[in-house]
């Protein structure tokens, strides 16, 4: 119906919810997991826009829609339509032939909800972490905005990967250890969802080592953030260069690959890096550094690569609840975003 | 369902509705627009056949549907399934492996209604005016055809625009004055948009000034058959070649741009009459010259080069209201085309 | 819902059911024909993944689920999201970033069922005939996988095609007489159709006449196979290098083109076979050396080329039917592997 509050309530990156309402949302996935009814979206469209591929987003999104009686409207950038000009003030002689301004806006009449998966540019980091294009949508749009995966948050995946860590580790968090490690890919991906992650855990109390290969930093704002996070919680947050040292003793590796952002835009300097790379892959060996360690990985996991099958396949992998909590956290946010007002 | 009448009732172009009928569908959709509940579509489905891309089309057919209860189903033939054939009893032994005869008779058993976006060859306009693709689905569907924009004519916008033209005149639009003006652009779209307009504004009683530079001139056909309308609605219809003259005394400026139909399917000749136009921006001074004029464009619009940002997101613009009444229209179409026989 | 049975019920062939639920689906599709419901699916999900393009299979899935109450996810593998590994225990450095295991149970979680068209690799035969990719996703899947078209079956339209030889020829197929002639096309198809019809007609009692021209011979497999049928069936299986030959005394011409077998991959020596073939076309003449003989053709057909114009729009072409018995079967499956357990 487009219902067009004063002001939508965004859902850009996991702080944009305080932490009694991602209580909430988890507490309502954990209900609609076991087969409690959530919002009634009947009549009601969220749009999923993807200007980049997508498995589990897309699906677990579009099923919880059904799920709930609503309807997600489908729109793959690449195939559907054409590309949307961001910038403000401009005259719109270039290739573009439509403002996101008037796309937001088009959409927000038909639409409860925007979903947008935003491809950046790739080629200078400094202006891709500004997430010009969501921030573009979020301002225009007259109905609540959702982050698929921009360049710095994946807010979708830290909800599924928060619900995973309370499944396993009982509700409470708070100093429970989390070692999150970068692995080994011949094409990394974004840390986007490493970042979401990083910031969640530290929020909830858990004690966090960042573990990666010198050169593989994340963004200085975000570990800034972290910093704030963990003295805000009152817990440590401790970055190594060694996976084994950053594993051990801990209660959960999150293992995930990720480009060097030092040399992001440029593949040969990329190349180079990773190929003076060896080993970052967790095997049995790792994981037994940890104390009754379990594996988390948001996928897609290269594995024997990343992750050993050994792993991946065994009784200490959660990666197959994460890619299922997706569906119910999903649920759950959509009850609390959409719920009439 | 694949309801077969022996007549499906098409919508090629606006005339296919008869005055009585455009009225029942903008009164529908007006009611429409404040919840009124429109005809209840649960377990149809219309396909919707997209030979070329489409943002607000595809998302307001498809909203439209689910929000009657039923079902778009969604076929981009680029990327789902092949070329097609459309010419009669030719051996087809070149690149389409298959028919639209066989593809319309074969979604006739799946779908209560086809709407179809065909691609025009984009070489020889004598030819694309024909616009012999979606006759040959009209032709072998035996369910009803919905024209989503053809070389000529863009009947679903027409819809929207009168509904929209009446929201902002009262209404009765018998004697107020419509500027149609081109507006430039480096990469013009169809006139078919404008086609539908220009009749269907004179259909309803309006003054219309037709307004763009020499050599931009609309196909002569639509041209004879707009003056007919003039004629018989006992009103003026003039053409200008400067876009003041055409919205000096208007009620209503309606922006678009188009390619020049003397150059079709040759872009250096095109591009090169592009080069020489200056001007034909829609900005407020030229607004000024209207009385009280509001301002249209069926979107996408170029920015800053079609209309300025401030005529675009000033009170006198009535774009997003052209676009959110694509859906309402849409359901009261929808409503009448697939009432139960 | 992704419900988990500990085995799930695919169905990657038509000979996953045995006869008695061959009948069940047929019988319950004649009813879903009648207007009689089906199965409920409200608040349940198949997935339908197309590694290769679709225009009956995509749109009479989704809308018989539609008809259901319940819901397809479509994905698209070339627009929606990457390539997948099936080899078990690689390393994964190559072009693929995600497993068919993961992706597969990842889906599970989401979706009721998979329906996979795989896109085999076209070089050689001997391992496209293994169809490894679907069997891949068959092992990983915790829900039902449907085969929407392998290299070797396609038994969804042998579903279509039974009820329409039932429909045809009165409900008991035994003894009648069905030709499957091979026809000829530029770029000929799979045989996976002709494969699933031939067993299905085989176990269902129908004598059956295969025509082909030299070095256009099924797989082997497929062939040894056909003749333990026709041997449990106590009917004939005949396979002749003439159309007339197979046509003559047959109560059914079933036509299709495929490719050769023996020039697999290699598109030169293909090229070079079709071009020495003329003739294969199904005309009036043909037909009439058949007992009152009706024509099948699954589509997409190459007019005047396979079968003449005269004989697809004639009184005897059933082409329209078998397109339209898709729907009616899909639903009739769907109610078997979906009700609840």
């Amino acid at each position: 119906m487009g219902s067009s509050p004063a002001t939508p309530r965004h859902f850009l990156r996991l702080q944009d919810l305080d932490t009694r309402e991602v209580d909430d949302v988890l507490d309502l996935a954990g209900r609609l997991r076991q087969g409690v009814r959530g919002a009634d979206l009947q009549g009601r469209t969220v749009g999923l826009l993807f200007f980049r591929g997508s498995l589990r987003t897309r699906s677990s999104f579009e099923v919880a829609l059904h799920q709930l009686g609503g309807h997600a409207l489908n729109l793959n950038a690449a195939s559907d339509f054409w590309s949307l000009e961001e910038r403000t003030g401009v005259v719109m002689d270039g290739e573009a032939p439509e403002h996101i301004r008037d796309a937001a806006e088009a959409l927000s009449c038909y639409v409860d909800a925007l979903a947008i998966r935003p491809a950046p540019a790739g080629r200078v980091w400094e202006r891709d972490r500004l997430d010009t294009g969501i921030h573009a949508w979020a301002q225009h749009s007259k109905v609540p905005v959702i982050n698929m995966e921009s360049a710095l948050w994946h807010p979708l995946q830290a909800l599924a990967d928060l619900m995973t860590l309370r499944d396993a580790l009982g509700g409470d968090l708070r100093g429970r250890r989390l070692a999150i490690t970068w692995t080994r890919s011949p094409a990394p991906g974004s840390p986007a969802g490493v970042n979401s992650m990083l910031l969640a855990a530290l929020r909830a109390g858990m004690e966090v080592s960042l573990a990666h290969p010198r050169g593989f930093d994340l963004d200085s704002a975000v570990l800034d953030e972290a910093r704030g996070e963990a003295q805000r919680s009152g817990v440590e947050f401790q970055q190594v260069d060694s996976m084994d040292t950053a594993v051990e003793g801990s209660h959960v590796v999150y293992a995930r690959s990720w480009w060097p952002l030092s040399s992001y835009g440029n593949p040969t300097l990329t190349a180079s890096r990773l190929a003076r790379e060896t080993g970052w892959c967790v095997d049995e060996r790792t994981l037994a550094l940890g104390e009754d360690a379990r594996l988390m990985h948001p996928m897609p996991v290269r594995r024997n690569l990343e992750v050993t099958d050994e792993v991946l396949d065994g009784p200490r992998s959660l990666i197959i609840q994460q890619a299922g909590n997706r569906l119910h956290t999903q649920k759950g946010l959509l009850s609390l975003l959409l719920r009439p007002s």
